[in-house]
């Protein structure tokens, strides 16, 4: 186990009715809000005015930003900084899912930045101050929820970034799985292989002492995996999304990832899908996943079987690693399938053209400098060409 | 699942060396602190000097209070009360393990209270404010680094209370497992047993829909099953030490619980233990904890054969339930005594003569109103004497 700093100080307010708790969870922390929002499916559920509800009963002063798509767009960020700004916000409330989430965190270190919020996702710059964030989750997917992760989209250079702080972290996030009763199938299983990824991202390691990280991992794993068809049968399982819901915040509130050397490699691949092709992040990491495995496990057999094993259940004879391992990706590949995911790029509409600019972008940071993707195994232009063909 | 509020603010900061940056983590948090410490092993061990040198390179100015025992008690507490006030001390560095911590959430508490800080335990009286206090752990058990929980003996009265309050979350905790190396092995083997419950008191429940906790649960569990016996065969197996060290922070930080009804019946028994014979509270538990589990299990068989199969590893035949049950509890019992722990009260040195009294103790308030222990089974005063006896 390496040396690890945990902080996840986001309250998590989990449960039936919570989002009735918006406005007391404010008070005493918030003036004037922004409330933070995607296309308007949240006036259609009656979410908006449930929280506009328990914002006025409590006194908080509010203005609002709608508008968020999937990909957030650095545009709508500025829009939102200036808002702030001109309004006198002290608190950035999303309502959403890891879309609105992300802008929300965007505009919140934007307030005190002087030059464009776009340097500090290019640059990697420290910030020292953000204006507090909080939400109301309505798409378990991003674990943006309990992060101090933000992803946005340059739509003007095509380009992609993420950028994490502590200062970042929401205040305290509402997750009431009623509230996914209503997402569409294809939401529902994008969600399911974000959160997937955000462990299996973290699950692949080299290091070694690692057995209680490997079985939070596997454990969260494993609970998707039985839960997603669940919900994905039938919307309207409140007991099948509270496991996927409290899921996708452990997937990624840091925890199971602690100690480890972490690998990130099909996040940086499907960024560039998404910045190119605008494909949904879970659709385009579902294709990936299975494809980076087959091309890297040889480097790490053993942390392989295991996957297959403890996670995908597999067993058979360990006198045949590769085997174990080819079955575990298979079942994956079958996973992803039986919840409508695609397998291949040309599922997505992606065809050869753009496969080795998106590797070479893939592996160059924002001065243009090489720099190779994963942990389990680096990744330069030349693999992660191959394992986009692997996928097409 | 049932609606639950997840708030595990504590920044851990770990592995090798961390003790290093005490001061640095204190600075812009303290002007001056109180270094509170038990028996002044860490003087033995070099911690102590460590500790100086890094306040003193961060400029932290302090006063000191050692003299902690296990079972801490009011009277110290009294009188780091008084000392913070006089030295107007802002920030509390507890040095040591549980006790330590415990007793100086007390001082914190205690430090805005303007009666005695007894009342808060006694009466369970909401908290507004309480002294900032951080940790470096010396002993992993009582998970105290992690949570809000304090509990304090008041000698006087023989009576152990335990108190909690998310304002005594500690601010960030210090967990190395290199200070651990020089752990007696009773306190190694009376650590694990703590931690092992407070994961069984959360674990053990009859909520349904639990797939992600029940999972998280059995793999603490089953990672400080096997990593115990490494450390107190050899207690310089750091990379052992890490998986329990860990183990213990995640144990009681609240996660593993969340959404559970729980039922924390050993430790309200424990406790009066504690309270009349000084007993270690991690031995107390690992006597009462299997037999309590033959005295309940009935009332929920289908949860601890689960516990029996997926937590000790047994395997059989599902056709008798109770076979199974009982040949886990079984197991639990050999693992105790594999690391030195007592099986029976008489091992403590605990006739039958109080029996009766403890029974009733532990199911009273402190206004004398009867209140019965336990989630998954409510425990009368005849239960508990029942359980006493079935351990004796």
């Amino acid at each position: 186990m390496e040396n690890f700093d945990f902080y996840a100080p986001a309250e998590i307010v989990f449960g039936k009715g919570t989002q009735k708790k918006t406005g007391e969870l404010l008070k005493g922390r918030a003036k004037k809000a922004l409330l933070h929002y995607g296309s308007g499916s949240i006036k259609k559920s009656g979410l908006y005015d449930e929280i506009v509800a328990s914002l006025k009963q409590s006194g908080i002063d509010f203005v609002e930003l709608g508008g968020v798509q999937p990909n957030p767009r650095l545009s709508l960020v500025h829009d939102g900084i200036a808002l702030c700004k001109k309004e006198g916000v002290d608190f950035i409330l999303a309502v959403g899912g890891g879309s609105a989430i992300d802008s929300a965190k965007a505009i919140a270190m934007g307030f005190y930045y002087d030059g464009d919020v776009w340097d500090i996702y290019e640059q990697h710059k420290a910030i020292e101050k953000a204006l507090p964030v909080a939400t109301v989750l309505t798409i378990p997917a991003a674990g943006s929820e309990s992060s101090g992760d933000t992803v946005v989209t340059n739509e003007e250079k095509q380009l992609k970034y993420g950028y994490g702080s502590p200062r970042l972290r929401p205040v305290f996030s509402i997750v009431n799985p009623e509230l996914f009763f209503t997402l569409p199938k294809n939401q529902i299983a994008n969600g399911v292989a974000d959160m997937m990824s955000h462990v299996f991202e973290r699950y692949f390691t080299n290091t070694t002492h690692t057995d209680l990280t490997d079985g939070l991992c596997e454990t969260v794993l494993r609970t998707i995996i039985k839960n997603a068809p669940l919900v994905y049968r039938n919307p309207k399982n409140y007991d099948a999304w509270c496991e996927i819901g409290f899921s996708g915040t452990v997937a990624h509130n840091g925890l199971v990832g602690m100690g480890r050397e972490q690998d990130w490699a099909c996040h940086g691949m499907e960024h560039e899908l998404s910045a190119i092709y605008d494909v949904a992040h879970g659709a385009g990491l579902a294709v990936l996943t299975p494809a980076w495995m087959s091309y890297v496990y040889k480097t790490n057999v053993n942390m392989f079987v295991q996957f297959a094993v403890n996670i995908m259940g597999v067993n058979g004879s360990y006198r045949d690693p590769d085997a174990i391992v080819r079955e575990g990706i298979d079942r994956l590949g079958e996973f992803f399938r039986g919840i409508g995911l695609p397998s291949t790029l040309g599922e997505l509409g992606i065809d050869e053209s753009k496969l080795e600019v998106m590797a070479r972008k893939a592996t160059k940071d924002a001065f243009g400098k090489e720099n190779p993707l994963g942990g389990l195994k680096k990744l330069y232009w030349k693999d992660v060409l191959e394992i986009y063909r692997l996928a097409k």
